[in-house]
């Protein structure tokens, strides 16, 4: 059933059952995205009473439809979805997404086996019940239900996202679309009656266009299937996770010292650091990972700082401590030379501060010593945005020297809306921008880390 | 000396050494803001060419000016200062700004000695040298070189901030006019020759105006002074401190075991918590921990969670268990109330999840009935804009409730621009707003903490 998750993600034709004229209603706002967004298959509204809806020729219904169907997505009343599925299946539909809930989230369980019960007879994947929706920019699949004024929906791109909640999800595809992150496949999975994370896991493990992937979960279905699985694809392409439910050791720890569901928790961490996955500690972390690995693999440890902050320096080194990682060293010779080309009151070390009065040039000449330099495995290089001497040209500086080298570099840069101008056509040029030192250096060393599981 | 501080951040006129016309200079930047900003001051340009800056008349000299000057603000290459502020003394100008580096930091420390002796000979307090400014948004005094295109000024309000390192004081202003939170005085104190942070910290720990102090500190001239003055000040008004420096530890300890640089960090940490200073890990940190101060002290740490996404419920109470506060058990009596406005799907317990499908009133309908629930110490209200049910509506709900209670509440809303623009609302009708349940969660820990020591 696996391989057929194609037609969830790429359908070429799609039927919404319960699509509506009525601007409150969930099959509103799928109908209205997907031709918002240029969705270019085949879309068939499904209404037991309109005929036509926002301008498409509507149908009673699934059965009635006199074309193949890749997908249905249902969004009824949980009490209608299992008469729906079934009359699907005997349509031959090859999957469906249920937005629907009211399963065994509030405790309807009868009707959710029904719907795993309908999913094997038909050999038909089902994503959901009770899910956000899937969402794959490149073809503009979008079921997820929140209007995009509200919600904007990030571009293409390498990241895949795979989420236990919907409202998680709706957080990712926003940082995602506001920090211009693409995307290759985002899918909630809900109730995972059918497909669950493991399954999505193992097709997006071998989607060619998933270059990195996120997950949100709270608990897994099997653990031995899951941690296996995640064990082949780590070695194939990051997988970032933010695991939820910490709160249980602590509870239970502080219940007994039996250890019971604390061992859980913790068994989570152990597997994921054995399986080479990369652990989030925070929402914000899902990202900030992940757009490290747009970088080649670094050398070694050693990291050299340029800033014309010194403070910002000074907390970049800190982060660098805290981490792990190193400070570059460098040559006698790149010091010497840097001498000759900064002004008298920069001392030429690392940090490197070229100090507050520094201008894109200044920047431009040291990076173009520090290229040479062996000692160096990666580049932080901050940027105050704000001084008199700082201007657009900066960016030319940073592209360029981006495209010279072959090692890590990320631009940490913190600041309001002239700042977060610069950063976002930082980011659209490779170069992974941070909003403060502990993240950038939180990402540097993942990246390190994950090299050597890579390379196994 | 400290009380003439009053004339750095309250000059009823001002004299800006090396004043012009030329839009790369920082006497064309300090002087252009002065007056775009409407200081109410009389602004006195001093400039060896020219007879007029900016429209205003220029003289020579200080000496030159034919009025009472309280602050000299001074912006000329090193070499010329010693003479300048020599003759500001003479001239008994009641206080001295100087922006000029090129001091002790590159090793000119027979010219710093110079001004100290300077300002000691005319008892003429002065900040600097190689401060980025000074920042009183009440009387708009600025002396910040900073563009204000670049970095926008935030308003009026009762946050102090001592830095010293302009750049991260210059992020510090960013988040602060982003983030649409007030301050009542801003210096940077650069190399500290004359005032230093220890003096500063007793001047606004007096200053009614300042109800929170936020420093940044990489080192302190004199420990034992600093500690004593933080014990007093504590006591009367929250101070926030971000350390810097702490990889001297990493360092010093792997090169050795005696741990002198070690213990210096450590001490720095240990006298912290000894003298009541709320620590902050993180940049963000400062103004996270500095909005939560707007709430009333919480009676005890029972924490009521209240969302419309269950995936950042379960984050919330991770975060919460993380910081050794407790989920309040609200009362049977709350339970069966909370059951008859609550759809059958949405179980009444804490954290509460109204679904993502509720809107305003159901918000409304359940704080209502929170309010009276006696085992809730403190509120975090979860608010994911981005559901369809969702609308503006949801901010009168918040005001509202807010306005009947007297118990700390915080908001946590994660999104972009529709989600952004909600939350600064909310902010400014005194609730907090947090991106993270992290932030959040760690902010009423330290209002928790903070109530003892202010009581005591």
């Amino acid at each position: 059933m696996i391989k057929k998750l194609k037609y969830i993600f790429n359908p070429k034709s799609i039927a919404v059952v319960g699509a509506s004229n009525k601007p409150n209603k969930i099959g509103y706002t799928i109908i209205k995205n997907l031709i918002d967004e240029g969705y270019n298959g085949k879309i068939y509204p499904v209404n037991t009473h309109e005929q036509n809806i926002q301008g498409l020729k509507a149908y009673m219904k699934v059965s009635e439809i006199p074309y193949e169907i890749e997908c249905a997505i249902i969004a009824v009343p949980a009490k209608f979805v299992p008469g729906i599925l079934e009359e699907s299946g005997k349509k031959k539909v090859k999957s469906a997404v249920i937005i629907s809930g009211g399963f065994k989230e509030i405790g309807n369980i009868g009707l959710e086996e029904q719907i795993v019960h309908i999913s094997n007879k038909y050999d038909m994947p089902v994503i959901g019940p009770n899910t956000m929706g899937v969402l794959n920019p490149k073809v503009q699949v979008d079921s997820i239900f929140l209007p995009i004024y509200k919600l904007k929906r990030p571009h293409i791109g390498g990241i895949s996202v795979i989420t236990q909640s919907g409202a998680i999800g709706g957080a990712i595809l926003e940082v995602a679309s506001e920090s211009e992150i693409g995307l290759a496949k985002f899918v909630s999975y809900g109730n995972a009656a059918v497909i669950n994370e493991n399954d999505l896991l193992k097709y997006l493990g071998d989607d060619p266009e998933t270059k990195i992937i996120l997950m949100y979960i709270e608990g897994v279905k099997n653990g031995k299937k899951f941690f296996n699985t995640l064990k082949d694809i780590t070695k194939k392409k990051p997988v970032i996770i933010l695991k939820a439910g910490k709160s249980d050791i602590s509870k239970e720890a502080a219940k007994s010292h039996t250890g019971s569901m604390a061992g859980n928790y913790m068994a989570y961490v152990a597997a994921f650091k054995q399986t080479g996955v990369i652990i989030a500690n925070k929402l914000d972390d899902l990202f900030n990972l992940s757009k490290i690995f747009s970088q080649p693999f670094p050398k070694g440890k050693k990291v050299m700082v340029v800033t014309n902050g010194g403070g910002n320096g000074v907390l970049t080194v800190d982060a660098i401590v805290d981490n792990n990682l190193k400070l570059a060293e460098i040559s006698k010779e790149t010091i010497s030379e840097l001498k000759k080309i900064l002004p008298a009151y920069a001392v030429p070390a690392n940090p490197l501060d070229l100090i507050g009065d520094a201008n894109s040039e200044r920047y431009r000449a040291s990076l173009e010593l520090l290229k040479k330099d062996k000692s160096i495995d990666m580049f932080i290089v901050i940027v105050l945005f704000q001084t008199m001497s700082m201007n657009s040209d900066i960016l030319n500086t940073l592209i360029t020297f981006k495209s010279e080298i072959d090692k890590p570099m990320v631009v940490i840069a913190t600041g309001g809306e002239y700042t977060r101008l610069h950063k976002k056509i930082i980011d659209q040029y490779g170069i992974p921008t941070y909003d403060t030192p502990e993240d950038a250096v939180y990402a540097l060393r993942a990246l390190y880390n994950y090299k050597k599981i890579s390379q196994d």
